[in-house]
């Protein structure tokens, strides 16, 4: 059979490795296709940028919609919306495969690309789009296809998690660290999309997705980022033996799926809270396969590009032997369909830290409040310590008052937010400084 | 189309489950897969054994050979070289799709097995036979296969990290961590397989067939168990920072690649020092992905039933899309020939333990030992400690000498054995403890 003719839609960061990649290896990818392959062209909007690789001129073009028509397999590494989702639709409609990591565009329109996929019987892989050059969409896929998953946790954003180890690492405040991060190319000028949870939450869409075999968008998840997160409570949390990360958490329950994003207490002995700087990694929860963690390079041209190749090859396979299957998604006929829940529909465990009043009896009134909202208690703290006869000592009072943190069983979060309102108007209680989710080992 | 019919054979711990899994969750399973599935048969020895899961009479079958000639699809799990090869060679034959976990026969005869799978257009899928329910072979095939994997390092056999975990965490000794395990059943009655590395090196010479696109056996994996590890090497270790695991490394060269498995200390803070118990991991290195790690259970019923039925959702939907694919050995045409090479050419670090008499010049002379083999000392440590002035204080010596423990740079193996063959000359060295190798950060 002829070579496979690979459109390539952008030449970024990750665009140009994956041409030099293509260009260079060409004989490596064939070898391990079964046929041959060629890059047949790579559309730019500015063929004179310059480019990390530099990639042959003949190759460059700025129409992007005829390279399109042409390919038999498109990557498109532009990002966005559009054109990216016009060009992907254009690719699957004519029934070429399909490579991407373009997560903001399957988050929101997911769903709809891969049904046009089902339709036209034409692949669409986008390994890359969660956790760079992690492999978790496929394992979740292929290899946990014959398993039910019930809960998968992730930090899928390098950028958060490099600032929050350097608050947590360093005692940095949360805007030093987000400076030094850009400093070092970990964050953009805008920060905005990592900071604020929004690229975690299109993961959390994407996996949700895959997980349990339901579209499921990013606005079906609750975000919640980290430019509230300061280092008193960076402090307070490693004083309990905490580590704070952002997670991306989709769990199943009985009623539906609830995916969310928010800053996340974990035990310092969680798998995940040695992930460090700006690596990513993934644990997935399943009834029979137990626990599951996938680590790695979260983002960065090679990294990602190596998911990218990845997905090019096992496509290109599938062309040569003639069956597209995109599976996960079409396979769903048995699975009841499954809803996306509010966040206050969650049940987890919470860390509350707050000013009160600093005379007898305050405790009391503080545990009735969490008690008449069926939230319980599972630790409560005053920093200074408590003496083992249960009597709290000084330390931690200051004019304004005494520190008390708590820490609750799993609760309703619809509960919790009625205990906070409580609490915020009772008397004794002169400030609630934070309230944060907390995850402990399963 | 009609369902399609799966035969299992062999109903031991693993294959319980996964009759369990196929009649109780047959309609998640067709779900996932996109057409029905029916397990028409399970082929065991006695039919009256008593069983994890009690599988309905009219399934138990002692006529393997009938069962295999009617199935679609064959889940072997009978382990062992035989009868296995010969069902799995006549499955394949009739172009049936074959699943197994059976790691001692794909690791003595797989490269025959892979042949006869791509010439008969068969599958041939093995999951489980690495890691358990850790997803690790399917990323290698399909998620790397744009990428070069340089290196594999895995912790891959359960039995002897929960023992060389015990010695290290309790102080306890190798035969009443042995027994402990026994108790526990995490090791057999006869622990020969695992303690002596004989599993672990079966894993390997998997991995490196997949990891390096070339048919690796069994024979070609040098191989050294955890039997002569004593809780003196374990707490020098631990002195210097070290955990000591048992690695199954693969890794490729310049003029081929090495395959190994033996106990290797490796620093504290290394992802894989920190896998406890029972559990698996395997970290992967490659040229553009970086470092990932995989993490999970790797034995027991119900992990490895998950990896097997991964397995068997994964064929099934490609015998229901008609296409057979084995990638990863077919594909390997333009990956140049990759021999294993033997031990003598591997490069690592060494950690050498050994009583030295008690005087004046002893250490250059044994450093002059080491130089005059190439070897260059990273580290030297004696037991008790090293002045700020460099001078030796008299801990750790005693009538019989003094300890030192040197950690080498990277050497090569042969000239570690010329050295260490030298040092026991030596007449001021009265005896060699140990001799380890290490594996640092990359």
């Amino acid at each position: 059979m002829d070579a496979l003719k690979i459109g390539l839609l952008g030449a970024g960061n990750v665009g140009a490795q994956v041409a030099k990649t293509l260009v260079e290896e060409r004989e490596l990818i064939a070898g391990r296709v079964g046929t041959g392959v060629k890059l047949i062209g790579v559309a730019v909007r500015d063929v004179e940028a310059p480019r990390d690789w530099k990639i042959p001129g003949e190759l460059l073009t700025t129409d992007a919609e005829a390279l399109v028509d042409e390919a038999d397999l498109v990557i498109e590494l532009l990002g966005g919306l559009e054109p990216a989702g016009e060009l992907i639709a254009r690719a699957l409609n004519r029934g070429a495969a399909v490579v991407t990591g373009n997560k903001a565009l399957l988050a929101t329109r997911g769903g709809e690309l891969h049904k046009l996929a089902e339709e036209q019987g034409a692949l669409l892989h986008f390994e890359a789009a969660v956790a760079g050059a992690i492999p978790i969409l496929r394992p979740i896929q292929e290899s946990l296809s014959g398993d039910r998953i019930t809960k998968v946790m992730g930090i899928v954003n390098g950028t958060t998690n490099y600032i929050l180890d350097q608050m947590d690492t360093t005692g940095a405040a949360f805007e030093d660290a987000l400076a030094e991060a850009q400093r070092l190319g970990y964050a953009e000028a805008d920060p905005t999309a990592d900071v604020e949870g929004h690229d975690a939450a299109a993961k959390a869409a994407i996996l949700g997705t895959l997980a349990f075999h339901a579209p499921f968008s990013i606005d079906e998840v609750y975000c919640e980022g980290i430019t509230g997160i300061t280092g008193d409570d960076m402090e307070a949390a490693a004083a309990s033996g905490y580590v704070i990360k952002l997670l991306a958490i989709i769990e199943k329950t009985e009623a539906g799926a609830i995916l969310r994003v928010h800053p996340t207490l974990l035990p310092r002995t969680h798998p995940l809270a040695s992930v460090r700087g700006a690596f990513n990694a993934v644990f997935v929860v399943a009834e029979n396969a137990g626990e599951l963690m996938f680590y790695g390079q979260g983002a960065g041209g090679q990294p990602t590009s190596s998911a990218i190749m990845g997905d090019v090859v096992s496509a290109a396979r599938r062309l040569r032997s003639g069956t597209a299957e995109v599976p996960g998604l079409r396979e769903q006929a048995a699975d009841s369909a499954v809803p996306a829940l509010p966040i206050k529909k969650a049940e987890t465990q919470y860390y509350i830290d707050m000013v009160v009043a600093d005379r007898e009896g305050v405790i009391a009134e503080v545990a009735r409040v969490l008690a008449d909202h069926h939230v319980s208690i599972e630790s409560m703290r005053q920093p200074g310590s408590v003496s083992a006869e249960g009597e709290v000592d000084v330390e931690g009072v200051d004019k304004k008052g005494a520190v008390v943190q708590i820490v609750t069983h799993l609760a309703r979060e619809k509960d919790l937010d009625d205990t906070v309102a409580t609490l915020k108007g009772l008397g004794v209680v002169k400030a609630v400084n934070s309230v944060l989710r907390v995850e402990v080992e399963q």
